[in-house]
C-alpha cells in the first residue's frame, strides 16, 4: 500500500502477544522454524448455510508491504522489547506462502479457508491481520449475498456509510459488491474499488427550500435524467408523490425522464403499491421506485412476497455491520511445526483442531453438481476413497466415484502475490456463479441443510494418534 | 491529520448525495446560505438507559483537514460533476462552528448532542463523517461502560482486534478506554492513543514446544515478572494449572513473581475457583487470574455474582462490535436555514424534529444531584420556568427551582478547534465521574428508568406553529 492509501497498515497493527511470543522465539533461536497455520471458522453466521469469502485481495496487498515503521520500533523499545529483537524486526518482512480459497467462493464450517506456511515469526505476527481482514469482509459479503438471494434481479445499493463501524465502511462497501450488490453511496469506496456510485437526495434538501414542489423542481432541473426524488418529508401520498408526478411530467415535456422516487418511511409495501398506481395513472410507468429504511434480508423477502413494486433497495446498517452477528468467529491455529503435525485439544471434540499440512477438495457428482461435501485431507495423501465425519468416529461415506476438485490455490509465495488481484466485477461474477451452483436447501434462511466437511482416512488416523499422545 | 496517519480521511469520505445536493445549492447560488444542523439519536442502545459519547476529538481532527484531494476531484469529474462546482470544491474547506457535549459525557435520546452552524455546503458535506465517527465510537464507549459497571474495580482489557470490523478496531480500542477500559492488546491503537498495551500468550506458543511445561518455562524465562500463562491448551486443572504452579515456584526461587494465569475456555467460574485454590495452596496467592472467551456485560455480571475470583477480564467481539446492536441510530437533521427554523414531519410524532438553533441544559436539584432531566430550549430563550414533554402536549413540569447547566460547549469556530483535545485519561476520568453521578436506576440493564429530555415553552410553541404551517 502506498503512503497515499486510505489506510496505512504497518506491522504494529497486531495484538501485543504476537510480538511477545515472537521475541521469545527469537531469543530461543527458533525464528526460522517452519510452521503451518490454518484460518477457519467454527460457526456459520446468521444461522445460515454458508460463508461467502471476501477480503483476500486486501489481505495480500497489506501483507506484501507488512513491516514495522520507525515509529513502531521506537514504541516497542519504549514498552520494553529487547534491542536484538528490535534489530531483527527492523528488517522483518513477511516472506511466507499462502494458499486460499479464491475471494467470492463459498466456504463452510471447520474447513481451512487459508493456510500460511512460513517461519514461526511469519506465522505468528500475521495472525491478527488475517483474522481482522477476513472475518469482517466475509461477514458482510455473506450478508449481502442473502439480500441478493431474496431481491432476485432488483438493484441493491449500499447506503451504510453513516451507520457503519467508522472506517469499516470502506471495506464493507467493497464486500457488499463481492456478495452481490450493484452500487454504493460511499464516494471514497466507489473511487478506490471501482464500484458504481449512487445516491438520491436527503430530507434536508427539501427543507432547504420554501416548499416540496420547488425543491423537487430545483433538483430535477439540475439532475435531469438522473433525478430520484425523496417523497416522504411531509406526506408521501398526499404531497410527495403528487409533487413528484408534477415534476416528472414537466421533465417529460422537456424531453427528459424522471428516474425514480424514494420511499424512506412508513409501510413500504403499501406505499410502493399506491405510488406505482399514481405514477402509472399519470403516464409515468417508467419511473422507478426505490425503498430504504431499516431493511434487511427478511424485510426484503417479505416485500418481495407481497409483490411490492420496488425496483431498487437501499440498505444500510444490517448490511455494513452484519447485524445481529457483528463478527465471524474465524480462528487461526497452528497445524504443523518443524514439519511435525500439531494439535490443540479441547474438552469439546468439535473444537479439537485438524493437524498437519492439508489440502481441501470440493466434491462433485458425476453430473458436475455439488455433492454437498468438502473433503479435508493431508497434503501428501493421494488415495481418497473414504470420507469420515470430523468428530463422530462411526460415520463415514465412500467418495471414490465423486470428482474431487482442489480448492486452495497458491496466492502468495515468499511474501509476493503470484498474480494481480481479480477485479471487483470478476469477483462479483464468480460469487454469483458459485451461489447459483449451491443447491437451494443450503441457502434457505430457516434451518438450512448442513454442508458436510469431512476428513480423509489419513487425517483421521493422524488426529487420533495425536489425541492419544496428549491424553495418555 | 498528516499523511502518515493510520487513516487518511478526505472529503470524498461521504455519501454521493451530499455532493449532488451541494452541486444544486451551488448552481442555485445558495452556497453561502447559513444553516444549523443537529446530531442526535432516537433510541438508546442495548436496551439501556444512556449513551456515553465518544469520537468528538477524532471528528474535530478530521474536520480541521477535510478537503478534496486531486484524486477525489478527478473522480468527481469522471462521474459527471460540473466544472464550476469542481473549481469551487477545489478550494473548499469546512469553516463552520460546532457546539457539542464533551467527549465522555452521558447523553440521552432525542437531545441534540452536537450542532453544526455553517453554510449549506458545510452543513451538507459533513453529515456523513459526523454520523460515521460519532455513531460508532459512542456505541463502543457505551458498551464498555456497561462492562465497567459490573466489573467494578477489576482490570478490563480490550482483546477485540481480531474480531473487530476491520479498521474499526482502531477507534474501538480508544472508545473502550473512553468508556472505562484499562488497556488494549492493539499495539497500533496503544501507540497512537496512548493506551496501556497488554497481552498474554496464545495456544500456538504452547503447541510450538514439545510440551506445556517447557513452553511455560521458556515464556517465564523471557517474561519474568510480566509472565501470564495460558492454561487451557490441553487440560486446565490437570495440566495447565499444575504446570503454571511449577513454573511460578521456579520463578519465585529466582526472586520473580508469576504475574498471572489465563483461562480461555470451559466454565470460567468453576475453573477460576479451583485454580485459585490450587494457586493459594501452593503459596502463589499473588498470582492473578485472567479470564477470556466470549465475555460480555451479562457474563461478567454473572461471574461477579458467583464471586468467581477473576482479577482481569479480556473482552473481544461484544465490546468492539457493540453486539448485538451493531450501530447507534444517530441522525443529522436541519433545524434552521437562512435564520428561519425548519422542521421535518413524520406520521410518528416522536420522529418530528426539533426546529431552531437550540441550547441544552442539564438539570440539577438543590443538592447538586442529577434531576433526571435535560432541557432543550431555543438559544435565545431565557425565561425557563416550565419544561414540556416533547410529544405529549398534556405533560409538563415546573423547573424554576432547578439548576440549569448549559452542556453544549463551543468546540470549533470557523473550522478551527478552540482548544486541543483532552487526553484519553482525562476523558476516561471525566466519563467515570459522570457515570458515578448518574443514579443507579438509569444504569440498570433491565428496564432502566427513562431519563427525560424535555422542551422549553418557546420551543414547543415554535414546533406547533411549524407543524400547523405544513399540515394545514
Amino acid at each position: 500500500m502506498s503512503s497515499s492509501s486510505f489506510i496505512n497498515y504497518s506491522a504494529s497493527y497486531t495484538d501485543l502477544y504476537q510480538l511477545t511470543m515472537a521475541q521469545v522465539y527469537f531469543e530461543q533461536g527458533r525464528k526460522d522454524t517452519p510452521v503451518v497455520f490454518d484460518y477457519f471458522f467454527r460457526k456459520l453466521p446468521f444461522k445460515g448455510g454458508y460463508v461467502l469469502t471476501a477480503g483476500l485481495g486486501a489481505l495480500l496487498d497489506i501483507l506484501e508491504d507488512f513491516y514495522f515503521t520507525t515509529d513502531d520500533l521506537a514504541y516497542l523499545k519504549e514498552i520494553g522489547f529487547q534491542r536484538n529483537f528490535l534489530n531483527f524486526l527492523k528488517d522483518y518482512k513477511f516472506k511466507g506462502n499462502i494458499r486460499a480459497f479464491p475471494e467470492g467462493d463459498l466456504v463452510f464450517a471447520n474447513c481451512p479457508v487459508l493456510t500460511v506456511e512460513g517461519n514461526l515469526i511469519d506465522g505468528q505476527i500475521t495472525e491478527t491481520i488475517i483474522l481482522n481482514v477476513l472475518n469482517f469482509q466475509s461477514l458482510v459479503a455473506t450478508k449481502a449475498s442473502r439480500m441478493r438471494q431474496v431481491a432476485k434481479d432488483k438493484i441493491l445499493i449500499d447506503f451504510g456509510l453513516r451507520r457503519a463501524q467508522g472506517p469499516a465502511s470502506y471495506y464493507a462497501s467493497r464486500a457488499a459488491v463481492v456478495g452481490g450488490f450493484n452500487a454504493t453511496s460511499h464516494v471514497k469506496a466507489a473511487l478506490d474499488f471501482d464500484i458504481d456510485p449512487s445516491g438520491t437526495m436527503a430530507h434536508s434538501f427539501i427543507q432547504s427550500m420554501p416548499d416540496e414542489l420547488s425543491a423537487f423542481r430545483a433538483y430535477a432541473e439540475s439532475q435531469k435524467d438522473k433525478c430520484v426524488l425523496l417523497v416522504d418529508t411531509y406526506d408521501t401520498l398526499h404531497s410527495g408523490v403528487p409533487n413528484a408526478i408534477k415534476v416528472g411530467q414537466e421533465l417529460a415535456e422537456k424531453g427528459h425522464r424522471l428516474l425514480g422516487i424514494r420511499l424512506d418511511s412508513g409501510d413500504l409495501s403499501y406505499l410502493a403499491k399506491e405510488s406505482r398506481k399514481l405514477l402509472d395513472q399519470a403516464g409515468l410507468n417508467y419511473v422507478k421506485i426505490a425503498a430504504s429504511n431499516q431493511l434487511d434480508e427478511f424485510v426484503i423477502k417479505s416485500l418481495e412476497e407481497q409483490h411490492a413494486p420496488i425496483d431498487i433497495y437501499g440498505i444500510g446498517t444490517s448490511l455494513v455491520t452484519g447485524r445481529p452477528d457483528g463478527a465471524l468467529d474465524g480462528v487461526y491455529k497452528m497445524s504443523e511445526i518443524n514439519n511435525n503435525p500439531t494439535i490443540k485439544l479441547s474438552e469439546n471434540i468439535v473444537k479439537i483442531t485438524l493437524p498437519g499440512n492439508k489440502s481441501v477438495y470440493r466434491l462433485f457428482d458425476k453430473n458436475g453438481e455439488y455433492a454437498g461435501s468438502d473433503l479435508v485431507a493431508l497434503r501428501d495423501e493421494d488415495v481418497l476413497k473414504q470420507m469420515h465425519h470430523p468428530s463422530d468416529p462411526y460415520k463415514s461415506m465412500r467418495i471414490e466415484e465423486l470428482k474431487k476438485e482442489p480448492v486452495l490455490g497458491e496466492v502468495m509465495i515468499g511474501g509476493k502475490k503470484v498474480k494481480a488481484n481479480p477485479t471487483i466485477s470478476e469477483i462479483n461474477a464468480f460469487s454469483q456463479k458459485q451461489l447459483k451452483k449451491l443447491p437451494d436447501e443450503f441457502k434457505r434462511f430457516e434451518n438450512p441443510h448442513i454442508y458436510k466437511v469431512g476428513i480423509s482416512h489419513g487425517l483421521q488416523t493422524l488426529r487420533n494418534r495425536l489425541i492419544q499422545k496428549h491424553t495418555l
